[in-house]
C-alpha cells in the first residue's frame, strides 16, 4: 500500500507530499485507495457525487447508535463512529452491494449487443417467482422518481459513465413497474450500484463506498451532537416509552 | 494462553476436556482467563455475584445501540453487540474501574492499621475542592440505599471478601453524606469496585468485567427483540420526535 | 428485559438482590437472559459447559486483532473487546450456528421415528452436489477424533440432552466419512451447534452463544496483553515481513 | 441534519441533488457535516489536505486488525472497518486532538500580540517538569524532517491559515529541540492539529477528522486484500512465533 523512508512516504506509487497533499481531494484518494490508481477528471466527478449521496440521512439508526455510544463513551469518538458504522448491513445502506452483483452477475460474457429488455423481463420474473424483492427500485418516500437519481445519471452521462449497467437497470425497473402496476423508480442506492458498475467497481466492494460515506456523516452527527445534544433525550424518551408499552 | 496438539487442548495449564468441562462455569472460567488460575469456590461465588450484577439494565444506551444496529445488519448478530459495547465507558458502566483506581492508588502501601477515616476525609475534600463527582456513590432512583450493594457486600463478607477496600469506600460514602448532606450510599458499580479490589484485580481490568457481563445482556436483548421486536417503533419515533422538535 | 423503583431491581421477573446475586452463575444468567428463564440444574450443566469451550482459543485473528486495537486505545479498553467479537462471523466460531441451522431445518416436523441415516444421506449428497462444505464435521488438528466432542456429548447424556440432534449430526459424520473417504469427526463446532438444538435454542441466537464465550476470552486476552505485552512487537514483525515479501 | 419530503432531500439546508450532487467533493460535504456550512474554496483545499495525509500509513495495528477480521468475517465488510477505526486512539492517531487541544487552551483569550515564543518555553518546561511527552513533534523515521509538515503548511499559507497556532507549534518544536538537544520536527499529526486550528475546528472533534481518513484508507485495505490475500499469512505467522516465542 505505501512504504516510508526518512524524506520520502510513497502511497500506492505516489510521493505524498509532492504528488498528492493539495493536488488530490479526499473522494479522489479513495478511488486511488480503493483501485489502486488515480481517477480521471470525469472518474473523480462521478465517483464523489456517489460519495456525496451516501453521507447524510437524517436521524438513521446508524445516526442515532451513534449519538447513543458517544452519550456512554464520549471519551472514545472512533467507538461511537464504528458503532453507526456496524449498521451499515443488509437493510439499510447495504443495497448499492445487491443491485451491483445483480447487474455484474447479469451482464457477465453477454455480448455488446445483448437484449436488455429481455433481460429485464427474465430478471423481474425470477424475483416474483420467488417473492423476493428486487433492490436498487422503489422508494417509500421519494414518488414517482427519487430526485436524487436522474441527478447522478446525468453527471454519470456527462461524464461518459452512463452505459449498459445503467440501461439494464432503467429496463428492470421499466418492467417491474409494468408488470407489479406501481411505481417502482431506480432510488439512490440502485443508481449508485449501478454507476459503481460503470466506473468498475466489483460488487464486493461497494459497501464499502457506503462506509465511507457514513463515516463522514457519523462524524457530523457528532460534531452536531456537540453543539446541540439530543442523546440522553432520546434514550429517557425511549426508555420511558418502552415502560409505558409494558404497562 | 492455550495450546492443542491433535488429542489434547490445554488452556492456561489445564486440560480443556478433561479438568474443565462439566467443571467450571463461565463466569469461573473467567476468573481464570483473567488471573491465569481457577477461583476458590469463595471466590467464583464472590466473582460470580459481581458479574450477574451487571448484566442486564433495562433500556440503556447501550441497549437501544445493539438493537438498533441489529435492525440494520441482522445478518452479522456480533456486530449489533459490539455496537452496544462500546458504550461501556466513561459515562455508563465504566464507574467501577474509576472506584478501583481510587481504592488502590489510596490504599497502596499504606500500614494495616492505617486510618480510613482520615483518609476518607481527605479524599472526600480533595473531590469538593476540585468539584468533581466521587464515583461509587449515589443513584438517582436506588436512595436512601442501592439494594445491590448490602447482598453484595454480604455475598463478599460471608466468603471472606470484605476488607479495606469495602471499609474505605464506607468511610467514603458516609463521610460525603456528612459532608454534602444528602443521601450518597454506595450503589452498585461502587460495591463491584470495591469487591474487584478485595479479589485483588488490578484496577485496569475492571472496565473489562464490565464488559463480559454486558456481552450476555446485550445478546439478551436480541434475543428479546427476536421474539418481540421494537427497534423498528424505536428508530421511527425517534425520527419523529427529532422533526417535531425542529418544527 | 427489567424494571426498577427505589427500592427494587427485577430482570426478567426475579428480584436481582433477593433471587439472583449469590444464587445464580453467569453461565445461568445468560441461560436467563437469552430464553426468560431460569435454567434447570442440568440445563445450567450443559450450558455452561458449552460456553466455557468456545472461550478460549489461542492467539486466532480475533485475539490478535484485540491485542493490536489494545495497543493503539489502551484507553477504550471495550473498543479492544469490541475489534475482536467483530471476527465472530461465518469462517471463525460462526459455525454452530451453521449446523444449528442445518439440524433444525432437517428435523422440522419430522416424525418421532425418521429415519436419521436416510436424512444423513441426503445432506451429505446435497452438499456433495454443490461442492459445498458440511459445517460442524472436519478439523485440520484433531484427528481422528476432536476430544471436546465426546465430553460434551458426554455432559450432555448426563443431564438428558443427548438426542435426535445430536443423533443426526453423529449420522451425518459417519455418513460423510465414508463417502468422502476420510477423518471427518464432529468438532467441538458442531457438538455445541448440536447440543444447543437440544437445549431448544433457535439456531439465529447461536451465535450470540459463540459471542459472550469470546467476550470473556478476549478480556483474558488484554489481561495477558497488560501482564506480558506482545501487540507491538506482533505489528513490528507483521510490518516488516509485509515488505520483506514486498521487496 | 437534513429532511426529506417526495421530492426534495435538503442535508444542512443545501438541497442535495441541486446544490450538492456534482458540485461538492466528498472532503468538502465532510466540511459541511462537521461545520454545518459549505467551505470557501481555500478552506476545501486545506481541508482536503489534511484528509488526505491521513489516509495511508501502511501496516499499522488498525490496517491488520481490518484484514484479520475480514479473514474472520468476510461477508460483513463494516465489521473489518469498524474494528480498525477502534484503533483510532490515544497512541496512534489521536495526536492531532491532543496538539489542538494544547495549542487551544494556550491561546484561548490571549492578546493578538501575544509573546508566543515565551509561552512555548513555558509549555516545553511544565511537559519537561511532568516528564510527559510534548504531542505534535518528533518522529521515529522521518528527521530530521517530516516531510508532510512543509507541504501541508505551504498548503495553508498560500489559502490564507497560516496564523498564530502553526507558529505556537513552530516555537514549541524549536523550543523543545534547544532544551533537549535532538531532533524534533513538528510531525504530520501535529502539523495537522495546527492547522485544523486555523481552520476553526474545535479540539474534540479533531480525532473524527482522521476517523474519516481512515475510514478510506481501511476499506483501501480490505480492497487491496481482495486482490492479494494476506490475512492468513499474517494470522498464521503471528500464532506460529507466538509458540516459537513461549518454548
Amino acid at each position: 500500500m505505501g512504504w516510508s523512508s526518512p524524506d520520502r512516504i510513497v502511497v500506492r506509487g505516489h510521493d505524498l507530499p509532492g504528488e498528492l497533499l493539495g493536488k488530490i481531494d479526499l473522494g479522489s484518494m479513495a478511488f486511488l485507495e480503493i483501485t489502486g490508481r488515480r481517477p480521471t477528471p470525469q472518474e473523480a466527478e462521478v465517483f464523489n457525487a456517489l460519495l456525496v449521496t451516501l453521507v447524510e440521512h437524517g436521524m438513521t439508526p446508524q445516526a442515532i447508535a451513534t449519538r447513543l455510544i458517544n452519550l456512554a463513551a464520549p471519551e472514545a469518538l472512533q467507538g461511537a463512529v464504528a458503532a453507526g458504522l456496524l449498521g451499515v448491513g443488509s437493510v439499510f445502506a447495504g443495497g448499492s452491494e445487491q443491485i451491483a452483483k445483480l447487474l455484474q452477475e447479469s451482464l457477465k460474457d453477454q455480448p455488446e449487443d445483448a437484449n436488455l429488455k429481455a433481460m429485464a423481463t427474465r430478471i423481474v420474473e425470477d424475483y416474483a417467482a420467488r417473492k423476493a424483492v428486487i433492490p436498487g427500485i422503489g422508494h417509500p418516500l421519494h414518488k414517482p422518481i427519487d430526485p436524487r437519481t436522474p441527478v447522478l445519471f446525468a453527471i454519470a452521462e456527462r461524464n461518459g459513465f452512463r452505459g449498459r449497467y445503467v440501461a439494464l437497470l432503467e429496463a428492470i425497473s421499466a418492467e417491474a413497474e409494468r408488470r407489479l402496476a406501481r411505481s417502482l423508480p431506480i432510488n439512490a442506492t440502485g443508481a449508485i450500484g449501478a454507476v459503481l458498475c460503470e466506473l468498475q467497481f466489483p460488487w464486493r466492494i461497494c459497501r464499502g463506498v457506503a462506509v465511507i460515506s457514513r463515516a463522514v456523516g457519523l462524524v457530523g452527527h457528532i460534531a452536531e451532537e456537540m453543539r446541540n445534544p439530543l442523546a440522553r433525550e432520546i434514550w429517557e424518551r425511549t426508555e420511558g416509552e418502552v415502560f409505558e408499552t409494558k404497562d
